[in-house]
């Protein structure tokens, strides 16, 4: 945490000497070496699905074998402009089936945690999501994705668009999927959905919002895929089923896929 | 402060017993009339404009009179749903030009605060706007604005494009002018633009911006009107101006014609 805070803090020529794309990988990489090899060293059998690991070619297979799936910088555009909404995402699977995730908003210092079966907490308080299931008085959360091409712009807005146009309160886009779930888990939104993230965005906060009470889906309606790279999640089953109705899908391929 | 932020820690149910709209109401005027009623008694000669008066039916003009301007809640839909970007803003003005100005982020306990000719502080360390002048790397605030009939929110949705399709970084929407204005003082955003906002959401933001060294401006690239409802606002004029000639306009009309 502390890397992560001394790197939002340093002067901004740091990220114009070098490249922006440079100082993020390089923080990423030292957070995410970080984090995993403390982790092995607990676990040495256990396995890991990074980011910086995977950008590098390594597969994002789940297999049914113990598996950390770690984001070290969540909101790496957010973080190069020191825009302060930006997290550290560890979740933990067995046998492909989520079992804890932890959360850690740099900036404002919340730990969000989630267990399976043993309930939701941000620093040491009960999460509970929002029991809203009319659209036109959701707090909607999304995020632009990484795709920028005009198909997947359109896409993207007219999504927005729909929602709107259903008389959504509104729509928001902090830059941070992981701490956006957090936000719905802690039943200050209604609802997320979003195309083009990853399973580290979305192993830790799928615990969480599942132990706040939460519902996780596919954009399709159908179950939720950590590997899908896109999801529909809300406080109530309701909620999440009109947001799929609602959306067009923005192909992003799979985690597993690549 | 404590009104507020007793306001939102108190359980959902209270803001569906009520409706939505009448919690904020009624949170916004115990916050506007103490503002006031303190303010009025130190300055009894000095004139207010503020949001729930102005809603009432009292007229927005500046007059050359020392004037308090006030928004006792800005991000309200935020507030109705307990998402943590909520600010109280109060700005003050002489002859017609703007003094000073204090924004207060009622959850994260963030002061910010500006005076014409010394500077612009946030808990008491001295705010800088970010240098940036490229397009392709800046990170964009924007807010949805309240009109949402299906003409306005395709402009709305059309002006963001433009900004993704000239490859800014990203475009946030944090549902609080104020504070997304305060980032932009703090050099964590390169730019905001803005139609259908008002003067108590631009009076205090305005002193911060521009002594912290950045740029306020009319959506058209001509000089900054404070009740003309709209507004680019930058770390550069080469920034403001570059987003200016991207955005169509959205008419809002203007606060001292209403």
């Amino acid at each position: 945490m502390r890397i992560i805070r001394k790197a939002l803090s340093e002067e901004k020529h740091v990220s114009t000497k070098t490249s922006a794309a440079d100082l993020v990988t390089e923080t990423d990489h030292l957070v995410e070496d970080l984090i995993i090899s403390e982790l092995q060293k607990k676990f040495p059998s256990h396995r890991f699905i990074a980011e910086e690991a995977a950008a590098a070619g390594a597969k994002c297979v789940l297999t049914p074998s113990p598996t950390w799936i770690v984001d070290p910088i969540d909101g790496t555009c957010n973080f190069v402009h020191r825009f302060p909404t930006v997290a550290v995402s560890i979740g933990f699977a067995v046998n492909q089936e989520l079992e804890f995730g932890v959360i850690y908003h740099c900036t404002e210092e919340r730990l969000y945690t989630g267990r399976r079966g043993q309930g939701a907490f941000c620093n040491g308080q009960q999460l509970r999501v929002s029991g809203e299931t009319d659209l036109s008085k959701a707090l909607v959360l999304t995020e632009i994705g990484p795709k920028r091409d005009p198909a997947t712009l359109k896409l993207f807005l007219s999504n927005m668009e729909r929602l709107l146009h259903a008389k959504a309160h509104g729509v928001r886009v902090i830059g941070s999927s992981t701490l956006a779930l957090c936000h719905l888990a802690s039943g200050a939104a209604d609802a997320y959905y979003q195309f083009g993230l990853h399973c580290w965005d979305l192993a830790a906060a799928t615990v969480i919002i599942r132990e706040a009470g939460g519902i996780v889906m596919d954009t399709s309606g159908g179950p939720f895929d950590l590997m899908s790279c896109r999801v529909v999640a809300a406080g109530t089953r309701e909620m999440a089923t009109l947001i799929a109705q609602a959306l067009q899908t923005i192909n992003y391929g799979r985690d597993d896929d690549k």
